[in-house]
């Protein structure tokens, strides 16, 4: 017997991972959660059929969501992580005995109790004592917060369901309100390749770059992703993530990374001409 | 009705494209060769059931093998296309006015055929009076010729099959015999990410380092292959492509391009430290 996961990638496109076992199927208010076994990916994560994270590749997402605002403002003390209940988020910046609160807003306790079970790979930092756990809507929080942070990372799913309200303007412009002067607002920002993903990459970049001094689009492989051609916002309102980044410093941190290295952060700035003139063109 | 074609990309993955219509099905002395027709991707071409080229992405592969070299040394005058028999690789070098002399080395002529008659986006240059076809072994053509080339570019499939001669000592070493003193290899180099494919990355980049004082390796999203991350090597006897490209010569030639561009060219040689480790510990 063969046992096969299929992701309805688009309405054209289907990828598929051969699995040992369904290990879990819960539903929260918000979504349908699961977890499989593969042999090439090990366990993997999908919200409502859709994948998540992977103990195969999961390095690379975390690398880059994480490691590129650290390089380029090493005085980060506070952080807000926007989603990401897999923990592997909250894993990275636990790494950095500098930071010395994370506070890390998760809509849908399911997953990260789901997470915990199955994923410790990801999931093994929560309770780090700088991490701070909030199940509650990302909306709401940074409308409503007094704390004020100099790096706020949004891992998000696809703005389809619960992900819808953290591709608005009013987030946004929230997020930019409760960032210090040095703040980094980095975002889960979509793939240029499938239409319904550059839509949104465009929307969000769009919003965004009228609400940040700057705003930069940047790009990793990760294959377990639609087209696996990915990309994150970076917007500050002061610091230049290629100008402001000072790499002996973050080398100096001793920090070994799988995916992330210097070169890797000024290479992953260097967007293919479509894709840049899809951002320019918004 | 349904109709989809399905690739086996690794023992554990599948890929699948919704499609409107076979076109077309035939079979060399060397392959299968097929066509389809899709919504996604558009037209795109199979060699034993394993993606060759979509109208959709073409210009990914074809801008990435050919203008890295192109702008590293805009005095290249002969050129040899090793495989390539889609025409994409031969249509982005015709845009090079300088160029005076292309040969392509095809093995299988019904890969041409099939593709003048169903992918005129990649084939419709072959005709150009610089170009000569050779529907021969590319192995043997390396070994045979008294020509001398300034570019050569391997643009195979996969080292099973017609392809494995190709990621050959011997290969690349007669490849270097019949280049000129600023002669530059491109080959296609697989990928890092699955096994099967980032074994053949290693063994061909340690082949190559041995023959050719630079060896390097570069990156580019390709949707369309197993996991979309996929390589091409660029070895050659005295020019660096990053310290030696002059982009002010090359963005004056005024050539368009949809992938390739100046930053995207440094930007692509930062590779991911795992990948960086696999090559370097060969």
């Amino acid at each position: 017997m063969e046992l096969w996961y299929t992701e309805q990638q688009t309405d054209e496109v289907r990828f598929s991972i051969k699995v040992k076992q369904h290990l879990y199927t819960g539903k929260s208010e918000f979504q349908d959660v699961d977890v499989f076994e593969s042999e090439e990916f090990g366990k993997f994560l999908t919200l409502d059929g859709l994948m998540m994270v992977t103990e195969k590749d999961e390095f690379i997402y975390h690398d880059m969501i994480t490691h590129v605002a650290m390089a380029t403002n090493p005085s980060i003390k506070k952080v807000l992580v926007i989603g990401g209940g897999d923990g592997g988020t909250v894993r990275e910046l636990t790494r950095y005995s500098h930071i010395e609160k994370i506070d890390m807003v998760e809509i849908d306790k399911l997953v990260v109790d789901v997470s915990r079970e199955y994923l410790p790979i990801t999931a093994s930092k929560l309770d780090d004592p700088r991490v701070s756990l909030y199940f509650e809507d990302g909306i709401r929080f940074v409308a409503d917060t007094k704390e004020v942070y100099d790096l706020i990372l949004v891992d998000s799913t696809d703005p389809i369901g619960p992900g819808e309200g953290l591709f608005t303007t009013e987030f946004y412009q929230n997020c930019f309100n409760i960032l210090s002067d040095n703040g980094i607002l980095v975002n889960q920002s979509e793939s240029p390749y499938y239409d319904q993903f550059s839509h949104e990459m465009k929307r969000a970049h769009k919003k965004i770059k009228n609400i940040f001094p700057i705003s930069k689009v940047y790009q990793f492989h990760m294959p377990t992703y639609p087209s696996g051609h990915w990309l994150f916002g970076f917007a500050s309102k002061k610091l230049d993530p290629i100008k402001d980044v000072d790499f002996d410093k973050w080398n100096a941190l001793g920090i070994k990374t799988k995916y992330y290295n210097p070169q890797l952060h000024v290479g992953c700035f260097a967007l293919p001409s479509y894709v840049q003139e899809m951002l320019d063109n918004e």
